[in-house]
């Protein structure tokens, strides 16, 4: 006995909008595509017999994705969560600090932040970039600290607030020359959340490298996956060899010894997974155009519907598009489970924005500014279903 | 130019046995082994396009691992050090505890405790077993600690020690029952660390299922491998409930809400990973019965040598003989590194004990009891070349 659906006009259309672009359904918000050479890479891996925290796919996979975002050093770990929490570490994060991080991001940021001991302290975001709104966040560090010994302090709870942690939401490409300044003037250190938003440039310039360190995830949702995974890049020489040292139980190299110097650890990504990603970078530009196809194959559908809004790249920036947005309009706001039960009774997997950080029981009491702009997009945002292979171009 | 080697004799008649077992080498310490139906099983993972943190490979290593232990649950998660912290956690170690682990082992046993904000405290071993002596920690609990609100508290520094974490060294089953008998009198939590012993049993009952909780790895250099890869396991459902979520970033299950109730962890073991353990798992008695083929061929071998010692199995228990291991008498203990160095130039892989934890830099100042037997094996251990393929029947 299911309930009746209560009517919408404009769930209606948008379920046909979705359809006319991906077909009857049923559509995955996500999938990965493995259409290349992972197979032949996983069979070589198992019969090197490699297929753990050692191989040559591990070093490949870390080389050819540093090229590829034209960074000098890739670092590859478990999943995005081990490397946010790593780079957090090499950051200078000690206990008792805080982070400023997105209110509007998944819970592995806020997470990373707890594991070293610190505080997130959440910020609000701008609509054109649905990251953080680098003049709102100067305006409110401007009143809340004081520099005291290059160190930003945190007036209110006498707390030192270490680092920043921009994150590109959706693939979205953050006002990261605005962020830059922020962090330069308050001392900030700032690691740049990559972890959707591999492939997404500014001014040609990848995601992930204007920062001290970037991080990025492969987990099975992500432009590509390497089943779980995730690496830490950094231009620096004595970073990037920190946090291969650390996330590799802090073992310095002998030939049979055991010599650990530091509290490291077991964050190293498996070769065979290593494999798989070797396998799905090759394949990343065909991954990118797909999904920007999709992305207008959506916005001349959407254009005809009224009171909502396909969100595009930003300006100066391209983006990898990996989430497809729509935001509705204030005045059907109120429409968005209803939107949500429709597209996903259609069997058109779509999803709302993650809860905003400050809600969740672990972070309630963190420390926040104002936050009316991600309060709105909570309301206001679907992400809609997004496989590169919805738009991608027969073979041959 | 390199420099000539020392002579040793007995370096000689050790290379020479090692030969006789595994044949002229190279030989590794330990590899893995993909005979059975990991091609297949990674096939229909790609297939599927679930490789990630969801898929039914995840559910069926799971529920296939604990009926092999004999055990209620298990839950798969990406390494052994992720098992080992979220086994402490849900031990009850909080901030500021002590926890006893022994010093004889991989540095990974004391990150856990560190990662849960306590303190390791060392534990000295007994020969027999090379794991926790319960006789020799009886006494020294008896004499620094005294029993408060129910609680073992530490009087010299005035903490609470939580938990006992013993470890089987190498597979070889350490004196459980004398160890759960210590934990009970001095309310301790016990955590079984079983990383290196999946197939060894005490008296039937398979190690890791004694305790509270027990821990597994899968790395690459392990009896078997999911490339990385660890398991809590337990009898306890609520146990296992808690461990699942902790280690699933503590979401809580909806269509398309993103809860998180409490600070959790981003552990789960991708879906690609657990398919190859679970052609890995099919395949472990054969490599059982293969390694303890080859511990019979070297203790055929070293019964010829004197002054070494080939360690066998405890009494009453089963070994999964993970890493075959040499102890040299007191009188020849200062030729172990001219016998490591020997081995390793020919080729054979051998390696001594890990450092021990007390030695380590961060470690340095933990509390510990006196440690004789542990400093005594340190001189003396030899791990050598131990995989199962060194003794597997021909097929057909």
């Amino acid at each position: 006995m299911i309930g009746a659906t209560v009517q919408s006009a404009l769930a209606d259309r948008i379920v046909e909008a979705i359809q006319t672009v991906v077909g009857p359904g049923p559509v995955a918000l996500h999938e990965p595509r493995f259409a290349g050479n992972e197979w032949m890479y996983l069979k070589e891996c198992l019969d090197s017999t490699y297929v753990s925290s050692v191989g040559k796919f591990v070093n490949r996979f870390e080389a050819e994705l540093a090229a590829y975002m034209g960074a000098k050093y890739a670092v590859a770990v478990v999943n995005g969560t081990a490397a946010l929490h790593v780079a957090l570490r090499l950051a200078g994060v000690q206990p008792g600090d805080e982070v400023l991080i997105p209110a509007l991001t998944f819970v592995a940021t806020a997470n990373a932040v707890s594991y070293c001991g610190a505080v997130p302290h959440f910020v609000d975001s701008e609509q054109s970039t649905l990251g953080v709104n680098p003049r709102a966040l100067r305006e409110y560090l401007r009143i809340i600290t004081e520099v005291r010994d290059q160190q930003c302090v945190n007036r209110a709870t006498g707390r030192v607030i270490r680092a920043l942690v921009p994150m590109h939401a959706f693939g979205h490409p953050v006002d990261i020359e605005g962020v830059l300044a922020v962090a330069a003037d308050f001392r900030l250190a700032l690691v740049e959340d990559a972890a959707e938003s591999l492939g997404s440039t500014v001014r040609g310039r990848h995601t992930g490298t204007f920062g001290l360190m970037g991080t990025l995830s492969f987990n099975g949702n992500k432009t590509i996956t390497t089943g779980g995974g995730g690496a830490i890049i950094s231009n620096d020489f004595e970073l990037a060899r920190r946090a291969k040292h650390l996330t590799t139980t802090a073992k310095v190299n002998h030939r049979w010894e055991f010599w650990h110097d530091e509290i490291g650890y077991n964050y190293r990504m498996p070769n065979i997974n290593a494999a798989l990603g070797c396998a799905q970078l090759e394949q990343l530009p065909d991954l990118l155009r797909a999904k920007r196809r999709l992305f207008e194959r959506y916005a001349a559908e959407f254009a005809r519907i009224s009171k909502v809004h396909l969100m595009a790249e930003p300006k100066e920036s391209r983006s990898n598009y990996w989430l497809q947005t729509l935001l509705l309009d204030d005045s059907v706001a109120e429409q968005r489970d209803l939107i949500l039960a429709a597209t996903n009774e259609a069997g058109l997997m779509t999803r709302p924005a993650w809860t905003l950080m400050h809600r969740l029981a672990p972070y309630r009491t963190s420390p926040r500014m104002e936050l009316p702009c991600v309060e709105s997009l909570e309301r206001r945002l679907i992400n809609l279903p997004s496989s590169a292979q919805l738009a991608m171009e027969k073979a041959g």
